[in-house]
């Protein structure tokens, strides 16, 4: 397509495996630090962020734009129209363009797997990955991790992955990054929801009793209604098989907590009434997620 | 729902009767104070404010959004997808989210009656309600009450709300509001846009000339074209019956003014040459509505 | 309609043709000096900048957010609702109770031609054109003229225009920004893209061979694929006549560049391969854009 080459090297991220486990650790490191600490350094003052989310995505924008604000920055918020669309501009000139106008980074969220990969050969600021269809989520991972650190203080923990595993992006990035510290990660969900082999997790199953069995964590994921409702399984089967709530959080130990990447569906991946319990670390990982970015932007951008 | 319960009391502003009398005339010279000294000290630098505009407006979101950067605060800016509705978040939910991500007050308007008052049950900052339903508009009330001091000096006036009201959050948060300092409201319009009764309104008539007789302030209404096509009366009757022009606004007195909430519909409630007329407060109305926000603000948050 | 008259005069840019051709000169060397030293100084500070897009239009839009937040404003985003349009309201009530809340200069996208200029009539604040239908684009020609003054150190170009120029508001402020400085100005494209006749233009003609010969610059328009295929010519026949490509390119001298207003339309109007290729400027464009915003921001609101 006749597009520029990046000439200067930049640090981006657009996977976890981007970072090796003492970078990984040095973020999470950073994160806890800042969230401490509480008026910021503004050292993004100066710098323009552009938020260019394809796909739309309100809690991790914003997340994004409150991280951003906070160490300082400015923020261009890119918001993709239909009629743009129709003007038949592709994604990567909709870029090119925007990085013309003198701006600092990139924080994206594409449908297509691999999409953010390939605009790096093209682009010369950072890019940070802020999803790509099913492939990767690293800042989700980068936060996860940073909530687990935080309340247990070592990451070689045992965590089951619960729900549409292989429509997951968060999984993905979560269980490469957890590998990488010792983890033993498990995946538990109906057949149709589960790879049938994921380098280096240990259990995959369709028992929840099983994967709960001695965990640390159980990180329930997203799953969309429709999908189940495409399921061999009944639906009712399916909650009382995968719903995590005040019953089924039975089968893990009582030192267990549980996490979500939201946002959740109530009363159907989770029961109502957990969400916010004294179990769930929900709204941690949410908090950490602004203070898990100010550490990427850091490390990315200042 | 398993919600939070909040543990720290914060003020909010959910209705106009959060405030006493003397705490509406406070935020009221804080207002007038802030309009004539040009240039705002930043009490609201390093805070985040989230407007979360359930039912869209951006007269109202931007004259916040004026105000809070006028302060020197940041603005995070939710804007509900239809999407993140799909992803079968409620309003609550979405809240809690936002506040973990460390930031300072909410903004909020929703289509439901009492939404706001339910939700300071579990949100630990501040809430301001910029609209619930037919229910409150508090930050409307007190810039109409701003504009009303700032023009006669005093508030124990005579005042018609004319339109539909019973339909109308403003003309709610407005009586209320004057009824504090004496003042002595009447309601106008068809039968089916006033309520039979109202406590502490002095007068409901459908005569416009027994309405304005007298009056210091005409408060005119929007009115929904929809609204009226249903009523029994003809269309061209209702102008004529009620719609404020050069020739009904001469059954008040030569001193009383127009005031509306804006946006107006041209020449459905009020006419063409009337709402930028001299008789019209509607523009120092959106002026004062910054400063009165700011006012709120450095109550609530700073 | 009854609309207030302004009382004070404020400096405003409707059109190109608002500018001598010492003010345009003046424009240009402010912006290369802009863009030349790095850190720019806030003469923006505290200044409220409105953007009201009527039309949508995210690149412009976004220049002049870079503009505004690099000189150290803060930028007002009005975003046109279907549901504020349905309200009743006209855009010149929006723009005056804009106005109401204090700010400081409009920067306005509109479908109709004209309606600035009718607008500035009744606003008193500086009200900067960023596009009104197929009239006037202002500062798309002042970023263009910067961009060629940079790179050729004059203004008295040979300039072949080409595409669809009678539906272009970009050909009309480039062709009378450009005419100032004695270019020669010439137009190209199937008969029914071209004017008959366009005052101070030397040449206009439908054979692209006859506009590039001899020219510094090749202007490109975006050409809608629905116009092209409502002309009598085949589609094929359109890409052969008057696409910008490796071939075609060759008609004119090798030191001619190739510019674009953006967004292109990758193989329509030009090929693939040639919109990043050394012999273009389209890049550049953008980015002079935002310098060439920014002079025009500090000439009428600093």
């Amino acid at each position: 397509m006749g597009l520029p080459k990046r000439e200067v090297l930049s640090v981006d991220l657009i996977s976890i495996n981007d970072l090796s486990r003492d970078e990984i650790m040095d973020i999470i490191k950073d994160a806890l630090y800042m969230k401490r600490k509480k008026d910021s350094v503004p050292i993004l003052k100066g710098k323009f962020i552009v938020t260019a989310f394809f796909e739309p995505s309100t809690r991790t924008k914003l997340s994004f734009h409150r991280a951003i604000k906070g160490l300082g920055g400015e923020v261009i918020d890119f918001i993709p129209s239909v009629s743009a669309i129709q003007k038949g501009e592709t994604d990567i000139d909709t870029l090119l363009t925007l990085q013309a106008m003198d701006i600092d980074a990139f924080v994206v969220r594409v449908r297509r797997n691999g999409a953010p990969s390939e605009w790096k050969e093209h682009i010369k600021v950072p890019i940070i990955n802020g999803g790509d269809g099913t492939n990767q989520h690293p800042t989700q991972a980068l936060l996860d991790m940073t909530t687990m650190y935080e309340h247990f203080g070592r990451l070689d923990l045992k965590v089951a992955i619960v729900g549409d595993i292989i429509h997951s992006r968060v999984a993905n990035s979560l269980t490469q990054g957890l590998l990488k510290f010792g983890a033993e990660i498990r995946m538990c969900g109906p057949e149709e929801f589960v790879p049938r082999h994921y380098e280096g997790v240990s259990l995959i199953t369709q028992s929840l009793e099983e994967a709960l069995d001695g965990v640390d964590v159980i990180y329930a994921l997203r799953v969309q209604k429709e999908r189940i409702e495409k399921l061999p399984l009944n639906i009712d089967e399916f909650f009382r098989r995968y719903q995590i709530n005040h019953k089924t959080i039975k089968l893990a130990p009582p030192h267990a907590v549980l996490m979500h990447p939201g946002p959740f569906n109530r009363n159907i991946e989770v029961s109502d009434n957990i969400v916010y319990s004294e179990r769930s670390l929900i709204l941690t990982q949410v908090k950490n997620g602004v203070y898990s970015r100010m550490a990427v932007l850091k490390r990315v951008v200042a």
